[in-house]
């Protein structure tokens, strides 16, 4: 087990000490006493036993001090408190168990092993214990959480409730403690109000927010972090599965004139509501809604929630677009409203406006996939207030989500859905019968026309992907920036990621990367990185204002390693070090060029391996990796007689024809050597054992761990390319049947560990089972390899 | 997708409209207006609607009355009320999705088909509006809740916290509704004085139990609900997993004299501690405990919750003995406390008692596994106040959970788990290291005489498994029992349940008993039945002594096809019918006896088979079904010409010969016939998607569903026999290499359906994977098959 903290911030003695005695924990007068005594007294305090020997008494005989003594025996000898009794006693109040997790002989030992942080002190004095203390509650343990949310947890901060609303939130080592009581929070509904007539109806479309704030919130601005989440209102899974579209057929040659289709645009014209009044607050309540649980997290930590699902949404106008301008425009309106910018009514008709009088003006960005790309979009806006945004698996193109290079081409799990199936999958005005049944008509039109626009058939970048392409924009952002991405998120895939974090690294706005090595998932709950601190430092600094050295103490580029189990490395960049080129030859990648040689492949196969593999690519996969030249061409490279880091966007040139006027090349990289690999999907270590908060939401607690057998290989990058988009996605070339053309795609960018003794491998192929279509056509591609070269633009040795 | 409510009671009018008063749903003088108008009131006061005119309407003009207009409009044309129009709009207020749940045109048909009640009325009065909507409030919906559940859990009955404590709970159609502000809960602690030293420390054991109770029940007394688990304060699983057993060894011949060991005993000396006066209320609290989610329904309804893990667990004395009488007096001194017949103290040390004094003196116990077997073993103690138990997947006797028929036998899943395993497993006086250090030797001790006492070496029932089979003292039992169980639990097995409910139906207790089709699972979650409601029901009437008629409106018997989707069925006793007695013959089971034949098999597989069964035993189970006479001997009946539910204890008689001086049989039987088969755990639908109260817990909401493709057969039982155990589990009887012996076994009881065409399968084996010793030997068994046969001692036939 390791964990890794990076939300620790250093502090003076006399903060650590001011700190503590804010959270009653030291008293005045404690820096007198002995260091056992004042030891003896701070364990007391945590535990709320001081007030009540007895309890405190047994508390105290329940821990051990030595590998025999318990702590109260261990006090009664007056002896001096010494380093092993410190850190045994500390592993036992962060939950790990001797002989489980530690030999008691030793404590210090696992203490270090496990990465938790300490200083060394050859005696101790009372200073010694203040600092040890303080470093202790600010150290994660067994539960993934930190001592002092652990406390928190259990009631240990249940007096703050009653603080002064001037002395909250409260801060501990620069990060908000839990001092907001969720049981008085005020849930409330508004209607804001946007610039646009998405649902064609001559009204402005209004869109519902969500609001969930202390109640401290109604006489201190507080600042608000913002889930901009579709899904929120409930999703048609039926409707986006019978949308899904069929990809078991062929590719087709392009005309190069072909006309690109043209996107219908909304109303110009449109009336607002009349205004009647304002409101003294909003009006409309709600029980719950789905919940982000970092979100849950920072709720009693002195942040306001708020959740909006957009326009085409149960209670609020409009239609689905699918990541256009008027979706980000609808989920800005948002943060207009929050930063008092934009008006938004307490209902749909009473004409009343309502404000965010409680809100500091502050707003943060939060939320994973389809989320995190409005976080990001919203962004590009520059939009007024919006200080920064947590973006997670996030899409900064749509084009690079349902289609690449000319191709149609499926996120992975997910073949056939595209931009229109997403939308009826999350048009949740549906909720709504009577709604729906008026609507129906204006969707069913809207999104008939969006179908057309997304054009399947030439898979072309087009006016209606430039729409749902936000890079163009990313100069705009004012908000700072962190993003977190999978490196094996083959959904959402890295170059999303890449594309954002690489433009704004020559930008004068902070940027956060964190590179995990899971599938499209969260990562607040993990019991080995501290995700939910590391969020809780930066917006303290980012919306509350508060100078903790949040962007200085956060590492730029946050890597975890795909060879080694809980461990994370900060870099300054994603892409470093020297690049390595590897040379095709005949079933090898070398480094220097050598005799040329020419491979071929079919692409069709017999119709029972066509069926296996359309209903479960994973036997594809698997087919590919053994397959012999058959329907692939594979090139290995020698042994890595060291360890290699390979890091950023993989770069392939090839010479490629096609038998037929039409056609594409696939390519795998591949990690080839048997070992045990992380799985990319967390394994579930405490179904809702993670408390966010005392009585409050809880989440699961999860970790990545290595798989229990070996695997041969793993594949760490792919790419595809329509031989007719050979320069460009918005570009169809001619191709004749047999025309020998240059051809060069970016793989997906990856940051991977490539082990000594293990091998490199690519393969190059057509049909991609799991996201390109399957037209299982007799085509044979013919590959001269004398000028086939892979780039690795960064590498770094590690011996 | 189908409903099964069985919890509704029948009403009479006067009775409907008092409640729908209580609840503030019916005003005076509403019986007056119309039923269109009345039916527009009851809906804005579901809504909260009535009192904001504006949102009351924007709310009616959501939901569709006719298909395609909206009910406001509706409403404004002044028509008549009509059946297709309330139930078009209770489907919608029930969550079910119009176009995707049912068709807009014919509701009826949906409501209907789906299972839910209503009655039918020609024309529309007031008080047939009434009458509707209040079955319409204890219908269940597409989300797992009643209406009237659903409306509560969004704040419906919020102001029910305010009601003075003498109307409350609030009952509605005999069951307490949440009334309870869960905000408000009391939790603490209290030490209960058991009479036993159980680990010889000369001081009676106190046992921790946890108490989570409305603040009502400080002035009015509460029921209380028990659930009794030694899980509850953590478990060693590492310590566990040491401690399984090997099972991959021979079974050996036993000797017919061999000395069953004696289990050791506890002092009977020990001191009490002094008593130093009484406190007011406890003084000890705590923040949480992991909970039955059925416990957290019944929570806010009007019952306190208690939970205790007993002797062994971490803040208890004592050691723990794995099912022993001395656990249960554990368990049955909480009883007696909150029944005012023991004392507790308010912590260890202080010597001040605290009484139960918020408790009415009734109490129920709840929970599954090993916490359903506790309260079926208090239950036999026949201990005053426990007025009911719902045992759920239950032991009624330990030597059918860890041997059988003079074998050790697992349970399903658990290969070399026994007494000790679970035992260390639970031991949780670890969680208090200093406590663990010195209790270690002591326990490891005591371990090491049980491990001795549970005898592995013979299987044979003895003392230390009398001393755990609850069985004969069922006749001790005065509480009422609810049983649960499911038909494919392979962990706690049906002969558990069977012997439980066979002896409580001759007694004058009340029983009930509920079979589902799942494996080893709670119920109280699913969408198809309301188990919950049930519970809660039925507990009004123990604990309330609310006069609802809950025994007469619960079935004796609830069984669940495993033939269609969602269907419950009542039935009066599990065996019943004519019984059918199949005869073997080579390869056959026939209805009469016919030529005789010999089966012979051998029980040695190739090393490579041997360890991949012992590693994967599903593989064996996939080969036994295919085995050709190798190592088992196969016999099946003719194709059913008619569905035919099997009901009872299979029994099965034969002659067999071992080639050496020790062997068993194993026998399973099977439902030939490919078909799609429920799933026997159940599927989650909507992960906490089912809230138990007001911003309050939650659950996930599961449903069996139809397995995605067909599966050829399904075991539906099975059984296993040692050739030295041919007549008693007790007693150990000489067997010679080639002596011929009559065996006779039951097989697990059975109530399923097979239906028309498929087959009957008997199989005949020695090793079963799965569950038995695993010795790979070179044994050869003969069956002569002349007297052999087959009985099921019930059967009905179904058309």
């Amino acid at each position: 087990m390791k964990i890794n903290q990076f939300s620790i911030i250093n502090a003076e003695p006399q903060q650590e000490q001011a700190e503590l005695q804010a959270i009653h924990l030291l008293k005045d007068g404690d820096m007198a006493i002995s260091a056992a005594k004042l030891w003896q007294f701070l364990l007391l305090r945590m535990h709320g036993g001081i007030d009540s020997p007895l309890t405190g008494q047994e508390w105290l005989h329940d821990i051990l001090a030595t590998p025999t003594v318990a702590v109260d025996d261990w006090l009664a000898g007056n002896a001096a408190l010494t380093t092993p009794v410190f850190y045994r006693v500390a592993l036992q109040l962060l939950n790990f168990e001797p002989e489980v997790d530690f030999t008691l002989n030793d404590p210090l030992k696992f203490w270090d092993q496990v990465n938790l942080p300490r200083r060394d002190h050859d005696t101790w004095s009372a200073a010694d214990v203040v600092d040890a203390i303080y470093l202790l509650l600010n150290t994660r343990g067994k539960n993934g959480q930190t001592l002092i949310d652990s406390l928190t947890s259990q009631g240990f901060l249940k007096w703050t409730y009653q603080l002064p609303v001037t002395d909250k939130p409260l801060f501990f080592n620069g990060k908000p403690l839990a001092c907001f009581d969720p049981h008085e929070f005020i849930r409330e509904v508004v209607y804001v109000e946007t610039g646009m007539d998405t649902d064609f109806d001559g009204q402005a479309d209004l869109v519902k927010a969500e609001i969930i704030r202390p109640q401290e919130s109604n006489v201190k601005k507080f600042p608000a972090v913002f889930t901009a989440s579709p899904y929120n209102q409930g999703t048609n899974d039926e409707w986006g599965e019978k949308s899904t579209h069929n990809v078991n057929h062929q590719l087709h040659h392009k005309n190069p004139n072909y006309q690109a289709p043209v996107e219908a645009s909304f109303p110009t014209n449109f009336a607002r509501q009349a205004v009647k009044g304002t409101a003294p607050h909003a009006t409309a309540t709600f029980t719950s809604t789905p919940a982000y649980t970092l979100n849950n997290y920072l709720a009693v930590r002195g942040y306001a929630i708020v959740y909006s699902a957009g326009i085409g949404t149960k209670d609020s106008d409009g239609l689905q677009t699918c990541g256009s301008p008027e979706q980000t425009a609808a989920m800005k309106a948002v943060v207009e409203w929050l930063h008092g910018d934009r008006r938004a009514f307490t209902d749909r008709h009473s004409g009343l406006l309502t404000t965010a009088s409680w809100c500091n003006g502050n707003v943060a960005m939060t939320g994973r996939s389809y989320l995190g790309t409005l976080s990001t979009a919203v962004a590009t806006t520059g939009v007024a207030g919006l200080k920064a945004i947590i973006s997670e698996a996030a899409i900064s193109s749509w084009y690079d989500y349902y289609r690449e290079n000319g191709l149609v081409r499926a996120a992975g799990g997910f073949q056939g859905e595209d931009a229109d199936t997403l939308a009826n999958e999350t048009f949740s005005r549906t909720k709504r019968p009577a709604d729906f049944q008026r609507i129906k008509p204006t969707y069913l039109k809207y999104i008939k026309q969006l179908a057309v626009a997304m054009d399947r058939q030439t898979g072309n970048y087009n006016a209606f992907w430039a729409n749902r392409d936000y890079r163009p924009n990313i100069s705009k952002i004012k908000a700072a920036v962190m993003m977190v991405h999978g490196l094996n998120d083959t959904n959402v895939k890295p170059s999303n990621v890449k594309a954002l974090a690489d433009r704004l690294q020559e930008m004068p706005v902070t940027s956060k990367l964190i590179l995990h090595q899971g599938q499209h998932i969260y990562i607040n709950a993990f019991q080995s990185l501290d995700f939910s601190e590391m969020v809780n430092l930066w917006l303290a600094n980012k919306l509350w204002a508060v100078d903790n050295n949040a962007d200085n103490a956060l590492p730029n580029v946050l890597v975890q390693s795909n060879k080694l189990p809980e461990t994370w490395t900060a870099y300054d960049q994603w892409t470093a070090g020297k690049p390595v080129i590897y040379h095709l030859q005949a079933g090898r990648l070398t480094s220097a060029a050598g005799e040329s040689a020419t491979c071929q492949f079919n692409d069709q196969r017999s119709p029972a391996d066509y069926q296996a593999w359309c209903r479960k690519p994973a036997k594809w996969q698997a087919a590919l990796v053994k397959d012999d030249g058959h329907f692939s061409c594979r090139f290995i490279s020698d042994k890595l007689d060291h360890s290699l880091i390979l890091r950023g966007t993989p770069h392939l040139s090839l010479q490629v024809a096609s038998s037929e006027d039409h056609g594409m090349i696939s390519a795998e990289l591949i990690d080839w050597g048997s070992t045990k690999r992380l799985t990319t999907s967390p394994v579930l270590i405490n179904r809702g054992g993670l408390p966010l908060g005392y009585h409050w939401a809880s989440d699961d607690l999860r970790e990545f761990k290595f798989q229990k057998e070996a695997s041969p290989y793993k594949m760490i990058s792919s790419g595809h390319i329509n031989l007719q988009n050979r320069h460009r996605p918005d570009q169809t070339e001619d191709l004749r049947a047999g025309q020998l053309v240059d051809v060069s795609l970016d793989l997906q960018p990856i940051f991977h560990e490539l082990a000594a003794g293990h091998q490199l491998g690519l393969i190059i192929y057509s049909t991609d089972y799991e996201f390109t279509l399957r037209g299982n056509e007799d085509i044979t591609y013919t590959l001269p390899l004398e000028r086939a070269t892979l780039t690795i633009p960064g590498s770094q040795e590690e011996r």
